[in-house]
């Protein structure tokens, strides 16, 4: 192999990829990025074995080949090499060389055909989605996704298409976050799938430097998204999620309308008293305004005042302060709907009814 | 104590106390910031036993007292307040009360009296330093200060007087870096001191925002500065700092001019081959440039040629990488003069003869 890249294009492509490499692995190969290649280019890949991202680029092929190096000392050099130079890559006998300006690398090599390759396989259902709604989707639900091991199941989003509408959801139990659609053509019949965190992370980053619409390729173990030049492909999480529509109320007969931002920077000063990372605030209803209060034994009390639209009668509700504002700082607009039962059932908060995003808190006691 | 006081001006006085303030405190005062309130302003405290922060205010006072509160809790509430607002102090009985717009918190105090002060003492050396002169020592020398707390008088920069000179100092057995100036008046009779880095550390933020002379006063245990509003008061290190002049050669005859920017990117490009914290990068010294290289038994090799002035007899001599980056990132200029001696022996490193600044690396073997 031996090729010429520019030092931004190679750059940008080690990023896409290498952070898909974890940086402890007991199987050396997996700390490796496979590099390809090929008339007019290279092609990138990374793998954890779950998840494999593969980017192109335009390179000066001069022989074609195949090597795999490590990616994290890889893309410390490339960063480390000066601006607008010219990447010389030449490889041979269990070494590669990287030449730019007047300095020389020789990594280590290990052999393509050790790289293990997530296998091709048939995804039956396939469908576009701009990238922007797909980083919308992502944004407004990945706070929730559960972090607790044990409950794998819920270390996702859960897309599915039911009623002829496409959902996108995440909960921790504590919360949960959908976001609405209609179904992108083709999708109609697409199984039910729990997309994993870490494919979720490396997807919104790859949607961040690309325009245009994703490609995305379902079967029922396997999803794989086309992003610009880059192609994520991602084992779906085995197991089943709950059936969450149980939890969202629809009864909540009591309504609050309220600027989201005014309530997010109140809950986030009157939680300064409390140290403790599971900090309650207590929300106090009244007559068109909220009282958000927090009392710490140790520190003292914290009150603060937020006008509201309230007519219904009065009571106290306490909620996880950091869970509310995650959800108050994805909410657009000037007022939301907080549509609430009792201080001990969850509780409804969107823009407005026909809003495509959906939130679910379940309250603390206080 | 009751008192009005602009948001951004108490958030400026608690930016400069409340880090002096340790995070996890077993006496629960050392977690509280000392607020006295007198006609015409406000006076903030705040201490770990060995260093003490004083800052002053104006602010509208209708009753003086004093109070203490926790400095990190108060912080953070005034930090979220909305930018532009009065905050309202008003303590009794056991708590203080901060209104803000429409938020109110209510503090726990402690009394005044626990609060403890280093106690002011005689200061028998007395002089000034322009602002930017102190900043420039501390710039030039903290990054050799040891951490070894079992060499405690490492721990430190060493100022001194001695033949007609003010130096500063510091140190790590890898590593020295010497400042030295012509003695401000009122210096030349000062004590030997070890000033201790925590007080280096808070001394140099409140550099960032004070113009102006710095008013030292010194005796043999204790420092203090004055810098703007703000007085910082500091134990001094209990020990003797080594006869470090011994450590400076005198003698390498080898003389290399080099580009430290051109020479610190190559280091630092040549040991992004190794992972290792201790990259020891080996520096070829042949007539008019240098070779740097690194060879990981992992990773592979690096190589870059760097174009100096150098008409000594070649040889070989490695260096820790970063060490020599840390030197390199503090020296200005187009080129400085590296002191060669052999591949065993301390190397000393200046902009040129003149500069006043000198550094000293020890090899490492490569």
């Amino acid at each position: 192999m031996k090729a010429t890249v520019e030092r931004a294009t190679l750059l940008k492509c080690l990023g896409h990829v290498q952070s898909v490499v974890e940086r402890r692995n007991t199987i050396p190969i997996l700390s490796n990025v496979l590099i390809e290649a090929e008339e007019g280019g290279l092609k990138l890949t990374a793998t954890d074995l779950d998840l494999q991202v593969v980017d192109s680029i335009a390179a000066q092929v001069e022989t074609g080949g195949a090597v795999t190096v490590s990616a994290h000392t890889l893309f410390d050099i490339v960063r480390k090499l000066p601006d607008g130079s010219q990447v010389a890559l030449d490889a041979a006998e269990e070494k590669m060389q990287i030449r730019a300006g007047r300095a020389r690398f020789n990594l280590a090599t290990l052999p393509r055909d050790d790289f293990p390759m997530i296998a091709e396989s048939d995804l039956p259902t396939s469908f576009n989605l701009p990238g922007e709604t797909l980083a919308e989707i992502i944004d407004k639900t990945r706070f929730a996704i559960s972090t607790e091991e044990t409950r794998y199941y819920l270390n996702g989003i859960f897309m599915h298409v039911s009623d002829g509408k496409f959902y996108a959801v995440a909960t921790d139990g504590h919360r949960l976050a959908r976001v609405t659609l209609d179904p992108p053509e083709g999708a109609a019949e697409m199984p039910d799938v729990i997309v994993p965190r870490k494919c979720v992370s490396e997807l919104r980053k790859l949607l961040d430097e690309a325009d245009g619409d994703v490609e995305i390729g379902l079967s029922d173990s396997k999803v794989r998204f086309r992003v610009g030049t880059a192609v994520l492909t991602s084992k779906l999480i085995d197991g089943t999620f709950p059936d969450y529509s149980r939890v969202i109320p629809t009864g909540n007969d009591r309504l609050l309308k309220i600027d989201p931002k005014t309530l997010s920077q109140g809950v986030d000063r009157v939680s300064a008293i409390a140290a403790e990372k599971t900090k309650a605030v207590k929300v106090t209803l009244e007559q068109d305004k909220v009282v958000l209060s927090v009392t710490s034994p140790e520190t003292g009390t914290a009150k603060e005042e937020v006008e509201a639209d309230y007519k219904s009668e009065g009571f106290d509700v306490g909620f996880n302060a950091k869970y509310l504002m995650d959800i108050l700082s994805e909410v657009e607009g000037d007022t939301i709907d907080v549509h609430l039962a009792d201080a001990a059932a969850p509780t409804l908060i969107r823009e407005s009814d026909d809003s495509n995003a959906l939130y679910v808190l379940m309250p603390m006691r206080v």
